[in-house]
């Protein structure tokens, strides 16, 4: 941790990659292509007001609070306590104690935060946060879901209509990385083939 | 473009999307999922100085100046003057003429910068730059290229382990977007198969 | 077709797939890789018995007919009579009068072959048929579905239960082609992302 | 063994899967997807004449047995001694002895068959076969190449452009099995993302 510190102190900003890779893993984790692609189609950048559920190991918050600074703010919700202690941790190993805070309560019992640019969630059940969701946040403001199967994002894509949030488009994505070597190059062989669907909701 | 230079005033930055699609497309342009790795992948953040060649229309450069601004800097070549042409009046509409800098000059005749954090290369020959890139690159400093063919994957990869840059891995992504209707949800019938390779290369 | 019939007489069986492109296109046809995975996975060859709706243009019923030849038969349903008699003239191109079967018939108000080796369903509601289909099945004989929506596989997939037909496995398939030139080796740039689901059941 | 025999003998040939599923696996063998795509991309059916090399463990031999059964032969050249038998084998366990030959030798020397319908070559040099394969093939036949690496795509049709058979396109694919539950229906996770390039060449 130190040594990880000791990066930020220095400014070799360059190295997110490597701080990243040695926060500790808990609870499974949503893998960098979806992080990418939750904060490419949004938009996220820095200034933004992100509220983030649930924690996990903090691995998404850490992502957003990295692309927020130095002015925005992330403040996701853990309802276990033992995952939101995780969380914590690992926001204090990115450097990031001034940008994400890490909230031990349970989203689907209110936002307290106003006036929010995006809220992601990483919820066996997102539809029940969506009513508040909306209060929270900002006109033209995103919700993005992120689940593993299908029947969820049936389930979430009827909510915001009922709540008339518009479904902007559902996505999933692959990623294969290609073995360049002198002997041949190919695609690795085996690898992740589904992580989740990400759904794309937004207030008018 | 009054519009859009209106939603930035009003700091309406949830809107980045929306500005990114009112964008003129010249040139052929990189995908938002393409975009979103080189940036993920190499953690690029607010603060930061990034190096990118060509410009095209500047989307790539437009995007990663959402993401480094307010303090950082893309300082993005371009060769034609009318690609160069373009991109200046999108990085106008997107409001990012603090951040972005459109230079029309061949990158592959050196880089004038120093202590760069991200290199990105959309360019055909992209090995051509990587000897000047480096130079300019801080240490831990990143080069990405990005182009269509396998062959151009191994000329890269070749040049950057002679100029003893460090490959540190080359993917591909694919995207489907998922149709949630009352009839029915599927995957969408057609779609983009390929886009590129990208390829992740960084200074020791 | 005279060419077509001629080749057939002539026994260049290694020009079926040149007949296949030359079959007329009605209704919306399945892939040629859809057909292949469905054939591989039962072992459709020679000598068996086949069941097949709807028939659409036929094309299904063509590629089995092909592999069961010359002492399989393949009895194809198709409730239109216009698909129908589309589907009659394609078994004609392609030879096949004597193996391909075309019924004018709803499949779903009964099957009357017995003792099936393997029955396929490109039908929009695969389920109304699988309580007949079961009646025709041989002894560890084959229930295969091919429909584009995940909500149709998860009925057919329930009602296969309910019969107690075992549920091997559904699959999803892609398929890219590979540009190989002088100037450069990729993938093509677009092309389908989506057929179908195909779903494999087994009679015990 | 025996039950398999039993199994052949009482004609259920609806259970060709199972016996597949119960042969000996030796050396790296080809996947039912690629087997299925080479075999339907080609036509290959009742009565026809199939060179194969090299044999491996004989998967594809057998595989393509069960297509050309009864009156075709499928003749798979094998260099290394061990192969050759585990083949043999595994041909045996099929009941496919009167349908598939399993030859000793190495393909590269020549081949000894006239008037072939498809050659099929999983082998790590196939270009050094094109020669000989041109001279074995029926007018119209088939060569198909199933390689691991791009390069060996590259010299594959480099190769048989200058002996003057048609390069008529290279394919990869992927299959993904989708899980079915009642908690929620998904893709599977992790699974095979490359297996094999196959190019499809043509003799005029």
């Amino acid at each position: 941790m130190r040594r990880l510190i000791g990066i930020m102190k220095k400014n070799y900003t360059v190295d997110f990659p490597d701080i990243f890779k040695n926060l500790k893993r808990g609870p499974q984790i949503i893998t960098l292509k979806d992080m990418a692609l939750i904060s490419a189609y949004t938009g996220i950048s820095s200034g933004q007001k992100i509220v983030d559920a649930g924690s996990g190991s903090g691995f998404l918050a850490i992502y957003l609070g990295n692309l927020v600074k130095p002015d925005g703010k992330v403040i996701s919700y853990e309802i276990r306590k033992d995952f939101a202690e995780i969380a914590k941790q690992n926001v204090k190993k990115a450097g990031l104690e001034k940008v994400v805070r890490i909230k031990n309560k349970d989203v689907s019992k209110g936002i307290e935060e106003k006036n929010v640019d995006v809220i992601t969630l990483d919820l066996p059940e997102p539809w029940k946060v969506v009513k508040n969701a909306k209060k929270s946040l900002k006109k033209g403001g995103w919700i993005v879901s992120y689940v593993p199967n299908i029947e969820q994002v049936k389930k979430m894509v009827e909510e915001c209509e009922k709540q008339r949030i518009k479904h902007v488009h559902t996505i999933e994505s692959f990623i294969r990385e290609i073995i360049v070597r002198k002997k041949g190059t190919r695609p690795e062989n085996t690898g992740i083939i589904h992580t989740g669907y990400i759904s794309f909701f937004r207030r008018n």
